[in-house]
């Protein structure tokens, strides 16, 4: 298995839903960086459980312990490891699932994949609480960006058919997209967020679940950044985008309408502006060859729909080897589309940085 | 820059449109395997330009010889190197081109990422071309994969926004999939050919060029494969398909539409088929947790439109730095959807074949 | 920096002297293994310090809890990791050492590196105490070897030059080897343990240290071990080798000595005993063209003197930047050469199980 | 098997013996810079064959092409590969070693690791002859490395037995070390060279073969070059020596001598000089804790003697599994040392020239 994600900057996670801590180790960083701790608190309180009534009553501060590499106040430049407990663990909740695997789940590949051995409590190692270590590891990398300017933020762009406004290609203000980070179900149009939450509590009351999709942005993103032939900003970032459970598809710029489209409609015309090169649209999400152009970074993630639901469903018993049927219990989110939007933001911070220590070469 | 990809097998490629050759050297393959030359001469041919009237007029054979690595008809079990000479190169078409930027292609980050010093002449390392080595080491894994009764094949599923009809998600005959293979358009529904070929060839009369989509299809998959937390089967698979050039979005199984969909729509149900723990449904693509779950893998990749077209673009001068008009002349696709057919089949065999030598472990 | 080494399986350490706790994530380890607790802990107990008045008297019991990866007993297939808490730091007695450098120390080169960032108690990631770690892993890959017949052991072959009689090259028993592990200074030739004591004895009496030389040897390897060109097994064991504080020198088979000798006494005559293909003779180490050939994997490195010691030494104030003198103090080791004998039978068993997953390829 | 090594530049080699050709193709390559390939070339012949009657008598120039990665005199920044063609192979002198193993020789190893699949013919793989690349590859990297104000040279240490003067650890005259590259055999003091050569001419006519140690040392290497914990750059540079055929010991400093060495003599002491922070000695050869300390990079390795011997030995036959004699015929040089000092260097530079890039992080 591969648990080590990175080039230049390395993350290294462990941990499962329910073992005593989950973390990551994070190898690479630059030595003497004053990192902000509450600001990286924030990042995690975005993605805690627990928050309110539409996401999972799994209650878990998510309050996390420097284990190394961050010495009076700085990284040493050495590894940095961050704990994280588990508190909250509902163990019992789960030991039926042991032998009755749940559609749409690891559970079926990961007990032939691991011979039974697996940690099933909780979806063990496949749980989405390993995105809080991502998060982390995001929250540092944006501090480290936004000393180059970079700004990655996210919105939820669509949830059970409803839509919000995407972000307008050639770029958004900076303080559009910071405001986003206030709010649970980040939104550039506000009046699709009562739609939208009814959506979910109308899934949970039918014991059902919906999905969505998330836009992300970066801007302040210098032209160069890319290793073609093999990693290409697109290749970097999908690789990092379909790590985060339950993301299905990923599509930069104009993402799967390029089909219908013709070359002199999907290219982007170049131009100066303020003695700049600078293209006049942005139908590429701001990669070229593999390659930033300067353009703002654009692309799509498609999320989907919670797999534990309590409706019944139908499946199989792994020891007896027969078909069975399973209603999922337990503390699970209607809908992961707002909780996943910190860690579509970390991974592409992180995965960002990354790309920018790789092009700062000798 | 990254020139080699694969953790259990690595593909090192090399090479520039107009230099004297490109090539690859593949990295860990088994000793003693007996390669059907034939066979990938075939493979490489499907790709090869100046084919049909629908192409590139460049003429390149595309045959290859094997420099080392390769032994009294078996391999030897160390680094197998393919050389691949260039013949065909127009240099004159292009040298215009270093100094004024075509739109959409990599030529302006390119120029910022290697200070000018890039090689220029037909795209150089950015050069469609670059996907012949591909091609190859794409041949070697599907004979290896054969050997363990996995297929992989694609088709043309959309261009100009005609649509072939798709894949039946839990699995083609391998007589269809075969059978995909023997033309240059490989189509399930073979009404929809003619209507493509109307569009790429007005898109060439109007100097101007079509995208499209391609579907994947890997069946005899094993359950099992895939490396989470980070090297699940869709991040693998999505990082080498963004090497490809043109492909700006991956979307496995439902894809996107999975936005709109619920819970109890997406889960694939499981049951027991002669014995088999099978699912009944395929909407999450063959991959669940990041792990083959035994169904077919399915994905879908977009192609955008050539960027080379004929028709005027406004873009930079990068030496002036001057705005200026472009009709980028030369020989060019007015659809490469057809031909990055087998460049897609490539990289998921490879892909795979990684993924399968990655599970067997000690 | 690089806390990552491995390839089929990975470790990752973290830690410093003097801050919360160490550890290491190991991955890549197979799914379902029973691991013996109590072993692995009598392994960690043989590294700890404050054992004897030979060694440092600070307090570690090295006592660990795994976080992740272990499950009813077994291995889960996940990352497994595990921490170690520091009790026994005393912080105060490293404070005057942030601007002074000692000598012989990674002090000034980690002060250039890291900017003055680095954490400087206790020599901080440059600390011995990460050993323990390593330790760890190698206990876990000692009992994953074990079970493929493997054995690996060392002996002090020399301290302050006082010689134990050298391994049979061709092989010891394993009730020879097994032995070794009772003693705190592990010797084949028991008659030169009080001779070494004294020497330690009369080191530190003295405010000085003493080197010395560890011979270390694994029988029960199969032929075929090995991926030249680059990652024969001199290359990964070397690599993981002089990972180790204090190694300044790693040769393999008759090592040095093989300068003076001609070809017909270095090359290991081949003969069949019992119907097996064996060498006659060992001066190779078990190793020819990178690969080992069957015989036991043998090899020697030098560990220098311990570089804390109580003497006046001339150095740098690097803040000041003046010269000055140093008499280092705390609590120190006058020899780590008995302690680093369990560090290098880790670093070994855990290069040799890599090596052996890598050589089981589809 | 691992054709590939380095990090920020990585080198990935192929070829046999008897193959059409052997090549490399380095990845990583900073873009834009001008290459003395005239230069280059006069690294290449220091090591190529049939120079003199002291070495094998095949004749290869050693000539080489560049096929890519290199355009109107710099470097592109994408992947360099370089092609040297075989010409003077005589495979005939090889088929009876198809079953009859060379003793000392990977014969026997690699028929057991790739089942028999090897190219057998003249070391196939595990030829000497791959070495070239090493040398092209080190002599971009000299190239790379002379820009920084750092140089890498070697001397025969000692040849069966006879001693050059060892390096002064503190420092040699850019003078002295550039003055070594002239000789077949460089040495510090002429007045061995008679000894030398005659006891490699008397291997010869004895069908024998000696040995010998090949002393290293980089000048104007910054502080603060390597990555621990790992990637120490004692770990680097032994895992790239030890790729080197017949290296069997690598020791950095006064190495083994350290074990008998005291701590008061074994740490360099630190001073000032015209206010630069240096050492007065440099027992620990430039590396202090994996991380160069601004002195020279100083080490040792030992080159065992040439396997192929034509004295008889004993070995089997293992196609008929028979014990048997062998007296192997072919051209072959009685001494490796003199061709393996440039080869040393090359290797040398090129990791060198890894942890410079690896230090310059963002």
């Amino acid at each position: 298995m591969s648990s080590t994600i990175g080039d230049r900057i390395k993350m290294t996670i462990y941990g499962e839903s329910h073992g005593p801590s989950i973390g990551v180790v994070l190898d690479g960083l630059p030595a003497g960086v004053a990192l902000d701790l509450e600001a990286i608190g924030r990042e995690m309180k975005r993605r805690a459980p627990g928050q309110n009534k539409l996401a999972t009553p799994r209650k878990e501060t998510d309050s996390f312990t420097i284990e190394s590499g961050f010495f009076e106040g700085r990284t040493t430049g050495m590894a940095l490891c961050v704990r994280i407990e588990n508190h909250n663990a509902h163990s019992r909740d789960y030991s039926l699932l042991k032998d009755v695997m749940r559609p749409g789940h690891g559970d079926y590949p990961g007990f032939i994949k691991f011979h039974g051995a697996n940690d099933y409590r909780g979806g063990g190692s496949f749980s989405g609480r390993l995105t809080a270590p991502l998060v982390f590891a995001g929250a540092v990398a944006k501090q480290l960006l936004s000393r180059e300017g970079i700004l990655v933020a996210a919105h939820v762009a669509e949830i059970a058919g409803i839509k919000d406004r995407p972000f307008r290609a050639v770029g958004e203000s900076r303080e559009t997209l910071e405001a986003l980070q206030a709010d649970y179900i980040p939104l550039l149009d506000s009046t699709v967020r009562e739609p939208m939450q009814d959506a979910i509590t109308k899934a949970r009351a039918e014991k059902d679940s919906v999905g969505g999709c998330i836009e992300c942005m970066a801007v302040g993103i210098p032209a160069g950044l890319g290793e073609p032939y093999f990693d290409s900003v697109e290749s970097k970032l999908s690789h990092a985008l379909f790590s985060v459970p339950a993301v299905k598809g990923v599509a930069f710029g104009d993402g799967f309408a390029l089909a219908g489209m013709k070359g002199s409609e999907a290219n982007d015309p170049m131009a100066l502006k303020q003695d700049k090169v600078v293209c006049t649209t942005n139908h590429n999400g701001g990669i070229l060859g593999g390659i930033t152009n300067g353009m703002p970074v654009l692309f799509r993630v498609v999320i989907k729909p919670t797999p534990s639901i309590g409706k019944l469903q139908h499946t199989v018993n792994v020891r007896t080897h027969e078909e069975t049927t399973l209603e999922v219990t337990g503390r699970h989110d209607p809908c992961v589309v707002p909780r996943a939007v910190p860690v579509i933001e970390a991974v592409t911070a992180w995965t960002l940085l990354d790309l920018l220590f790789l092009m700062k070469r000798g």
